[in-house]
């Protein structure tokens, strides 16, 4: 009975409360959740990345209802799935893979069955919220679809590594302006550890563990709350300071003494 | 027991989370939804193509609280009504007519007494936000106040129709950068079919059906989601690109060849 | 079962969803209400005036998860508290202590035991969530963690007051450009009563009990509906006019004809 929503609509217009309407005239009393609906337009890579932080935190049985679809109007598929022990739906471009490879695997994926549609262009409200809250109000996953063998995965943002340096890939910028790299602690590059120095963009910054070890005003690496390799300028705006946004690619080296 | 908000409160501030606090004090365990908080300040028209095109797309029974409200302090009304199934609860000068119109009319109008203020700012907090609470908690329409025959109107926006062109004013602006015309399907002009191409502002574009249909970077013309004429570009931002907001005025002509 | 919710992590990111999230897994179907996710970036004494303007308005029992909290990181304590009627869990640096100041007193405090921490940067997730979610369950506040005696306070602002002028800070600014002083009512200068003018940067205007007492374009001085005094341009944008922002001092004096 609980949806969970992420999307890139904004909350600037009607449309994310359009698709909450829709969820609850197929299951009244539903228990709505926004991840987000201020994924970068139609960043799919920034929504994954969202989706991956949340999913695990939510409980079991949780149905998440995930639109960032550029494709719309294309001849992307509609899907929905179990996986984990929650259930998503969503347009089959990639944006569940990062939650799905933290789960335990997928056990039966469907191709939604097309509807009357009303719209070209607002599969949110007319094919993805309905199904949402269909499988919130109990209805089985089979009924919704024809069975699917796998979804469609994105190619992961390339890694360089060279002698002492990686080059990485911007993949969200977050509301204090710390820059989150595509590059999981599971990467393991040996040099980021406290002692250490990098250079970006010809300026020097430590890594540490947290904020607090460097001074307002000064800037750091770090592993961020998801443990991916983030950029933070204490007290200050660091993708401004670095003119850095997602998608972007972007050196950082070890500074020899 | 579905209380859904609209208002140009914007999301910065506590307004929109004193008025939940209130419905709550009063109807404990309503669920909540959000349309919208980020009309434009003080746009009624906007704010009026929100609830319409939301309208239809809520379980029947849903409390409708809406506030965009430039005449606050004012001599202008604050009413309560029933129409199509819903409950609304708004100031009286346009904000509620989209909506009505869709609705199989309006069954029962009051005007909402005073209550004891605390402020003259913010009627949202001290009377629209009880009102609406009282409604989901079943108590009587006709116990919020006293009946009220009609409600103010406000004019049509004007389209002016010539030989090869249309004049139309922009409704609203999404996230997107989509700019909604206030010009619905429904009022049939006939050039705008796929095939025609059409200037606004010195270059040209066509009319489609989806997005999809033209390549990144153009723009185009379409019906969208709503049924209202919208131009947009693909993976762009049309608002940004040819420098529109709600309120101005727009020509649209048919290129001959 | 109601959580209220106000911290400054923005609505782009998906940090608020991973909280409730959080709180859902501890409490299945508790109640979520935002105040705001944007208290300015760090500004506690933003986010205590919106939970001072909050907390009243908010049914008996809810459970205030409040987190602005700069020093995440460092050795300010996590706290939990029962005082008029509700619950509040927050980071001990003061947040609390406007809306403590409006209550019947507080009643019993504890210092949350630490968790094992999954990340060095996000206590909203991994300890204040899950406290206001176990309190929203009716788990005991005695058993989230050990006594403490007293909070941290803030220094409240100074407020100079000379001849026929007083010197104050700009506490916050609203989604309309309101501009709100850290100057209650309560304080009492008698020159702020209808009929009196002012001077504010060079610029002359009135103080008057509505909005509605100026013509569109005009500005004034007003108490808002928080009994706060307000500077405001009517139909504009008054923080853009006089290019204020959060923590400016300015001077407010008395016209002399």
């Amino acid at each position: 009975m609980l949806v969970a929503l992420l999307s890139d609509f904004g909350l600037q217009d009607h449309y994310v409360g359009v698709m909450k309407g829709q969820i609850l005239s197929h299951c009244p009393g539903a228990q709505l959740v926004d991840i987000s609906h201020q994924v970068s337009p139609q960043s799919i890579d920034e929504g994954a990345y969202f989706l991956e932080q949340s999913v695990s935190y939510f409980p079991l049985g949780t149905v998440f209802l995930c639109v960032v679809d550029p494709g719309v109007g294309s001849e992307r598929k509609a899907v929905a799935l179990r996986a984990g022990g929650h259930f998503f739906v969503a347009p089959d471009n990639g944006l569940l893979g990062r939650a799905l490879d933290r789960l335990d695997g997928t056990q039966e994926i469907v191709e939604l069955y097309p509807v009357e549609q009303k719209s070209a262009t607002f599969h949110g409200r007319d094919i993805f919220a309905p199904a949402a809250g269909k499988l919130a109000a109990g209805v089985s996953l089979h009924s919704l679809g024809s069975p699917l063998e796998n979804l469609l995965r994105r190619p992961k943002a390339t890694t360089i590594f060279r002698a002492q340096e990686v080059e990485v890939t911007v993949l969200s910028v977050d509301r204090f302006g710390n820059v989150i790299f595509d590059f999981p602690k599971a990467r393991q590059w040996e040099p980021l550890r406290p002692g250490n120095s990098f250079q970006i963009g010809g300026r020097e910054l430590p890594f540490c563990f947290t904020y607090s070890r460097v001074l307002a005003g000064q800037s750091l690496l770090l592993w961020n709350s998801s443990e991916y390799l983030e950029l933070a300028l204490r007290d200050g705006n660091a993708a401004q300071e670095w003119k850095l946004s997602p998608g972007e690619r972007v050196n950082i080296s070890l500074r020899q003494d």
